[in-house]
């Protein structure tokens, strides 16, 4: 295990120990247990573990910041319980959803309980700049939920483009990590231009993120994706590689697209094999198009203009072990 | 128009005028226009309207407490969109709600972003206990959905008791009215004395509301009422005349009473002469055991108990608009 492992194994823990103890037994059950249940999921606390770090990054204690990221960690989940909901999803890092489990009522008022406690952790926050940080908060769970708006929104679209790909990844996606890394230098008292390099950094870090994850749905090994490759394709997904590739495809490949374009995720009624042949197909347009290509080219600027925003900060090993970490996710 | 009416209607204006300049017309459409939808549909802007005259009448400026008094509103209106969600509730306020209109999709995320609102609001308020405000606010916001979860979880139990009920109702309904009553107190800058007064006020003041409400599903005029008479009994609702009847009645009067509290609202598939029937035979049984008797007493109670609390508050006009807006709730 390397020294920066290390340091996000300790810092993994400090977050999972300070949600757990969040939640308190109380009336009623259900909604406490629903509450348990998603914060007990594990996860790689990614948005918590950025917080912290960005903190570190400026010279921060972490310790002050511990609010601060179980806020961030439970604003995120109280997103993913809700987008549950909206995309009738069954199951969520191995486990039956929260509607799923319980049921929608159940899993609506989860949401919104842990959004509730959330607030009540940030406002446990030790900083001079609270009000600041408050408004940060409140402006990326705006734009969060506005991104999965428009997630929705594109289900029903047979128009998006790239540009409007690109908006709804920066604020459904980008947002909330580029808001963990802004607090993160925040609650740390970093500079301004720390403050800026981090969300910068973090802005960039999510567009790759998101890229990364689309891309993986056509290359990767299911074993190792953890998800069913193909999904995307299967459920219509608007993804870069979509766009891109039907910017540059012609004849029946651009056909292959429009027929993914046009799919709405609740109407597709095809067996296994047609699936396999279908996710085959559209991934080799991928391929020959070069949009596979161009999506990894998209990752390597965004990864170099996140690094980039780095050189700003203090060297050291706060700055070190948040490049490893942006590296290790991508 | 007595002086009363002329200033509730002035705050009124305000209040409405403040709300519909918060949501700009930004992408996706039906998020902004299920927002809008929302906060057009009137009422009596009740909770928005407390904040305004508890802060007039610790002698503050109700143009400070304007943010906070539509981000308590905007609040409320979360948890309407949200419980009409989970109630399946197809009407609210004469028009289609919101998921209705739209779907559940669109109807959560409004509620989502109605919230988000509410705190942007809420950060806007200039006050130095801003973060006591703040920490007020999202306390009563989890006990409101705490508060919704019992009442959900009522729907499946046949042993809920009178105390059980008072928990539900403080929570569901008193406390968002305590808090708006509290946080007025607060922003004007009332002393901790005014301030506790007035949180009690709004505890009081809250339960005899709801109490009230229970009562005009039995007693009032369909037209007068707005909703249909004896919703609560078809619905098999636990309220406060179902559970103290209970305490009393014996022989057959039990049984239709243990019929109302074991009917699950979702099933429920009598004809209209069936119901109107049902529905006569109950009140009476409420007649018969004093249970009408018992919540008119209960509310005279609460009444008095909120005007009370209102007296250690300097005299003059904002003191008795207070009295006059809660006398006209009831």
């Amino acid at each position: 295990m390397t020294v920066h492992e290390r340091r996000y194994q300790t810092l993994r823990q400090l977050v999972d120990a300070h949600l757990h103890s969040l939640v308190r037994q109380q009336r009623p059950k259900e909604l406490t247990d629903g509450c348990r249940y998603v914060l007990s999921a594990g996860g790689k606390r990614v948005r918590s573990t950025l917080l912290l770090l960005s903190c570190e990054a400026v010279g921060g204690d972490v310790r002050r910041a511990l609010n601060a990221s179980a806020a961030i960690e439970l604003m995120h989940n109280f997103t993913l319980v809700h987008d549950d909901i909206m995309d009738n999803a069954t199951s969520r890092r191995g486990r039956a959803t929260v509607h799923t489990r319980w049921n929608v009522n159940n899993a609506l008022l989860v949401g919104d309980v842990l959004l509730g406690l959330a607030y009540k952790q940030m406002l446990h926050t030790s900083s001079a700049k609270l009000h600041q940080i408050l408004e940060i908060f409140t402006k990326g769970f705006l734009e969060v939920c506005e991104g999965q708006a428009l997630d929705l929104e594109f289900e029903h679209r047979t128009d998006v483009t790239l540009e409007n790909y690109f908006e709804m990844i920066d604020k459904k996606t980008g947002r909330l990590i580029s808001t963990s890394t802004e607090l993160g230098a925040l609650v740390g008292d970093g500079t301004a231009r720390q403050v800026t390099a981090l969300r910068t950094f973090g802005r960039h870090l999510g567009r790759a993120f998101q890229l990364q994850d689309d891309l993986l749905d056509v290359v990767a090994e299911e074993r190792q994706f953890g998800k069913r490759i193909g999904g995307d394709i299967i459920e219509g997904k608007k993804t870069f590689l979509l766009l891109n590739s039907l910017e540059k495809a012609k004849g029946k490949d651009r056909l292959a697209l429009l027929k993914v374009m046009n799919r709405r995720s609740s109407t597709s009624p095809f067996n296994a094999k047609e699936m396999t042949a279908e996710v085959r197909n559209v991934a080799s347009v991928y391929l020959s198009t070069g949009a596979i290509e161009a999506a990894r080219k998209q990752i390597q600027k965004d990864t170099l203009k996140a690094r980039t925003a780095l050189s700003s900060l203090p060297a050291g090993r706060g700055r070190e072990t948040l490049l490893w970490f942006s590296e290790m996710l991508l």
